[in-house]
């Protein structure tokens, strides 16, 4: 990929004179920043600002060209792409549009130019993008207005950005907005070849990069992207465009009709340790946040046990104040305890009458100290409080003598080590002129408080992150089943019964229900006897999956003369086709659903939810991606908002985490073992007494099998 | 208040010819805006700006001043109001700090303030404020800068707002970005006299107020202010800083330890129709998004059934499309339904290949006809639609030839009178400039489309609350209760006992479990026998909370002999002190708990949530100013977001929701009948085959009797 990003030498296929048009902004971006060698390619001109131009892309001298950039109209794209492959051009970076974005002429022309780039082993970049704007290497690969130039801040977080009307926009608010540097932004447009995950991977290795911000529409490999998240040392923030769809196949088990609505995708994102962003200032504001305190360790001083990190506020209006420690809770922060060190420290500066607390309203202080002394003060209190994690200051700037010495309270928090962001009002140019500055030297400036609260709880949830994510792929020992349980996952789109999932279930290690196949109505009547009662019976029927709404299960059967009436009654019933199961029955004090699914996007996932009347009122399921370690498996559990229910409430005994983390992670090896299965419904997964059991299962085969099973 | 708000004279006490302080800033403001008369008031001065000066307020001609304005130092406050009241001026208006902000000595000097005042009956506004800024009719009463003036902006938004600090910060913040015009902003400082109720009585009355927005930290009158906002004919958007103080008093019962937390002020502004809003700006963009559409009737085209606006999205980038859409159902908003006639308009700029849909994708369309013919056409097409509340679009300002024509689209809403509103992202200068002018053109813009989507639903949730909001107070009969029962209400500090409690809610209309006291372990058996089994037997001991917890609970008592014998065990548990109850033991299919409880700032408040398990999960519950209409219950029940348990799942029968709308009216009833009811709690209302019964339930009465009662 270094010769996208660092080319020597750059051919821009259709350079032009006219300053109207972006084949000249291109030019102009390159004669601007790029360092190496420019060889503008039009056949109408000699020479372009006085660059040599060449006829084509056959002309171009034999010495070699590391990058072309294309900027022709879509129908020559073709011929350049065979004259590029031709010339040895090892990158193109097609910024044209008019490809697969402009119906079946253009996806069809798209198709072609992949197929010749391969020939060629020419990697592309596009088409119908921005290119590259690399603002620390001063290499601008594309036709943003060189205007763009007055406003090009260099910082760490590098972007990716799938939409390339998008990645402009962004670009240009961001630049012209002037509160966040950039490193590199990556408009990926189409992604024929270069997708999301090469780019990924570069900036992971990028020195000038230190957090990397993606929007994107689609992840067409998202098993790739999430492990590629799940291994970056730097911090990956995410805003996805639109849910994960769904596959073709109508889902037929609870688990995979759970897996739409971005389940998945937030399953995947989160077990990768990547931050999700929902809005797009509000993905830059998380970027920049986390940016801004990269080089500092935030664990060192938090309380890791709780999810949450320890805020002073400093605020000058009491009501602001309470306002913010509101939203605190939601967003897993908490306020400091302060010490009572820190509270005779800042008395110095209060009258005697006032009571300091956390939120400390400075203003009875101001009035006494003018702001400057009064906050640094103060900050300098908190910041050496060893219960504060961070302080998150509330400034008005341009009026009412309320402006800080914001250079000294940068110096206090960099001498202490810990994170201070701040909450702005003010008069228009003195809140812009402020939030530069302020942004410049370390703090992160924020227009709302619910902002400045997220984005330090994001900062938070990032830091406490670290080391937890497992960066080696998890091993596993396969899962052996004999031949005959193969046998039934090797028929393709098999609805497999009940007893024969579960006893694959058993074989792999989940404990499932006593139960047994009756093959007479005395057999049925003697097995009861054994298990014990009360049993249930069920019918069951080749590739039926709705027993219930078929009357094919009986509860509460309690002697064994009605287990044998009740094995003539589902015989009956079915025609004598199917075969009854008798099964023990029991009253649990949960239920849970647990499942496996096979995602377009990310491939064989994990499902945990909840069971019973609580799926339906709660509608809480999350997801992972197999195979999963014990580790992931707890922490897929830990994500479940509602978790406390697992906790065991009025006197029930708590559910035995362990075990069900132990079946989550044999689910997660059954997907990765055997590409025949496609969904694994464990409905109800019963806790009775803390332990869990599988009492009903049901196993979907594949459509259209996998060759390698 | 009209001495406040368009006085012919005013005179300013502690008027300064130093333009360095804000006794400066006041008189340059009146002399820039002011249309009456203006007496400075200074010994020092003969004259300021060639503005004759008065030595004192002694000195002040008779023919009359209608507000004083001052701010001399808060030792003098005291001096002046005295002038002031012997003068006969009828409104002050202190801008002075000093006084309760300031601790012990503040609050005793400005209790000395108000008792001056009232013995001249002078109207006192503030201390420790900002005053009024009155924009349309220029009265800046205010020692905020002079240079605010370049800035005023007029508009139809009035604000109210609490904190003296934040209301300047807010006016400067607010009016040098230029987004929002407004009409007036009344800073209240501490409230010695004029408060928040006597404001918004006054701005629901201005001709120049369409929609008032509040910032508050405290609603010492929540009852009154309450009742204020159910009667407004205007929206009233409230942000309220600081969650509702407990009363001193530790809860006893469930419904009193949920009504912290902002409950019980969240549900009486529901009550009342109130829009709550969470963050600053984010109060300010509801409060400009509603006024922009005062004039509309948009719940004439709205299918008022579902509660949301269906909304036309039209986006240069098919992602930020998607990303609104992925936000709508969480607001309660949906996406419109385009019709085939609307998308054969639409086809008119799209290319052939490209299907049409909700969110409208106006890229290809925009490169073969230009942004401005696109975005036209489009908003054409989709206005006309009859299922289209209103058009989401998506623009991009200073680049990519991508900026409409926003007055050809304002005009087209304007002409299908409905609402259009704008997300805007681009350059930063040109992105102002289009903010503005397509603010003045009615659309309102923001830079995040999360807001924008928060902002249009708070819009169609209050013209929906139109003429739903009841506006007259409730009237119902009182409630009689017999002599024995009001003797057990008129004992202060009473925890009446669970028999005596059910016989209370019985009187008032309320169904309760059947049961009855045994006097006897003989007499225990017969009630039991006759009642059916199984029963519960409870010990009643005298002022004790906490049955179960002292074992004075037995369950499933199925024969006679086992209830005469719990009787005597009992008997002897309590020493003889208590009495047996028996009861008809119940299995519901659900729990609720609900209750009254009077809060120290809304009085009797009703609360209804869910008992039982889903007690701990959910923790949900609800509240409402007593009394309260049947309609009124209904819409409290509406209220809980889990309500959907109660319409019944897995084959329970839906709860009858009048009998337990009839159930909370009469619990409001009891609490306004009843002043010496503190608190009452039905603890479980059990839920059988549909039907509420109040199987356990406690009253606590006032510590401090009333004497109306």
């Amino acid at each position: 990929m270094e010769f996208f990003f660092d080319p020597q030498s750059i051919a821009l296929i259709g350079a032009t004179a006219n300053r109207n048009k972006g084949g000249y902004s291109i030019l102009a971006n390159l004669k601007k920043g790029f360092n190496g060698t420019i060889y503008p390619v039009n056949p109408k001109y000699p020479e372009i600002d006085g660059i040599q131009c060449y006829r084509s892309v056959a002309d171009l001298p034999d010495t070699g060209v590391d990058l072309a950039i294309v900027f022709v109209p879509a129908k020559m794209v073709l011929d350049v792409i065979e004259a590029c492959g031709k010339k040895g051009i090892k990158g193109v970076m097609i910024e044209s549009g008019g490809f697969a974005e402009s119906g079946p002429d253009g996806i069809s022309l798209q198709n072609s130019v992949t197929k010749t780039a391969k020939k060629y082993g020419v990697r592309l970049w596009g088409p119908n993008c921005m290119g590259l704007v690399d603002a620390v290497n001063k290499n601008v690969f594309s036709f943003v207005s060189p205007a763009i130039w007055d406003d090009l801040i260099f910082g760490d977080v590098s972007l990716i950005v799938q939409s390339g009307m998008l990645s402009g926009a962004f670009l240009i608010d961001l630049m012209t907005h002037k509160v966040m540097g950039i490193s590199k932004v990556c408009s990926i447009g189409n992604k024929m070849d270069v997708n999301e995950c090469d780019l990924l991977e570069y900036l992971i290795h990028d020195d000038n990069t230190k957090v990397i911000g993606l929007y994107l529409e689609s992840i067409p490999d998202g098993r790739k992207f999430a492990s590629l998240c799940q291994k970056s040392e730097k911090p990956v923030v995410v805003l996805k465009g639109g849910r994960s769809e769904k596959g073709a196949r109508a889902a037929m088990s609870h688990t995979a009709s759970m897996s739409g609505n971005g389940a998945v995708i937030s399953g995947a994102l989160a077990q990768a340790g990547v931050i999700e962003a929902h809005d797009f200032r509000q993905m830059m504001d998380i970027c920049r946040t986390i940016s801004t305190f990269e080089n500092l360790d935030l664990t060192k001083n938090m309380n890791t046990e709780k999810n949450s990190g320890k805020i002073a506020i400093l605020t000058y209006s009491g009501g602001a104040g309470i306002i913010s420690s509101d939203f605190m809770e939601e967003l897993g922060l908490s306020l400091s305890d302060l010490s009572s060190q820190t509270l005779v420290r800042a008395k110095e500066v209060f009258p005697e009458w006032m009571p300091i607390s956390n939120p400390v309203d400075l203003w009875p202080a101001v009035e006494r100290n003018g702001a400057e002394k009064t906050y640094v003060t103060i900050a300098e209190a908190v910041m050496a409080d060893p219960d504060v994690d961070a302080v998150f200051i509330h400034c008005f700037a341009g009026g009412f003598k309320l402006d800080p010495d914001i250079e000294a309270l940068a110096k206090i928090a960099s001498n202490a080590k810990k994170p201070m962001f701040c909450w702005l009002t003010g008069e228009q140019n003195a809140a812009m002129s402020f939030q530069i500055k302020a942004q410049k030297l370390g703090i992160p400036v924020f227009r709302e408080l619910y902002r400045s609260l997220e984005c330090m709880a994001a900062l938070f949830s990032c830091h406490k992150n670290r080391g937890k994510i497992e960066k080696e792929p998890v091993f596993h020992e396969k899962i052996i089943l004999s031949d005959d349980l193969l046998a039934y996952i090797n028929i393709p789109d098999n609805n497999i019964d009940e007893h024969v999932a579960k006893k694959i279930l058993n074989a792999s290690g989940i404990d499932t229900i006593d139960e047994a196949l009756a093959i007479s109505s005395e057999d049925a009547g003697k097995k009861a006897e054994e298990m014990g009662y009360p049993v249930v019976m069920k019918g069951l029927l080749p590739q039926e999956v709705h027993k219930t709404e078929l009357g094919l299960v009986c509860l509460n059967i309690d002697t064994e003369q009605k287990a044998a009436d009740t094995f003539d009654k589902l015989i009956k019933k079915m025609n004598g086709k199917g075969s009854v199961l008798v099964q023990k029955q029991v009253q649990g004090d949960l239920e849970l659903i647990v499942g496996m699914v096979r995602d377009p996007q990310f491939g064989p996932c994990v499902m945990c939810g909840f069971g019973g009347i609580f799926a339906e009122i709660l509608q809480e399921a999350v997801f992972a991606v197999a195979p999963l370690s014990h580790k992931q498996a707890s922490a897929l559990i830990d994500r479940l908002k509602s978790k406390k229910i697992l906790q065991g409430f009025r006197g029930q005994k708590p559910l035995d985490m362990d075990a069900l983390a132990n079946i989550l992670v044999k689910l997660g090896r059954l997907g990765t073992d055997f590409d025949n299965i496609a969904e694994i419904d464990i409905n109800p997964l019963i806790i009775s007494k803390g332990v869990p059991v599988a009492v009903d299962a049901a196993i979907v085969t594949s459509r259209k099998l996998s060759t390698c099973a």
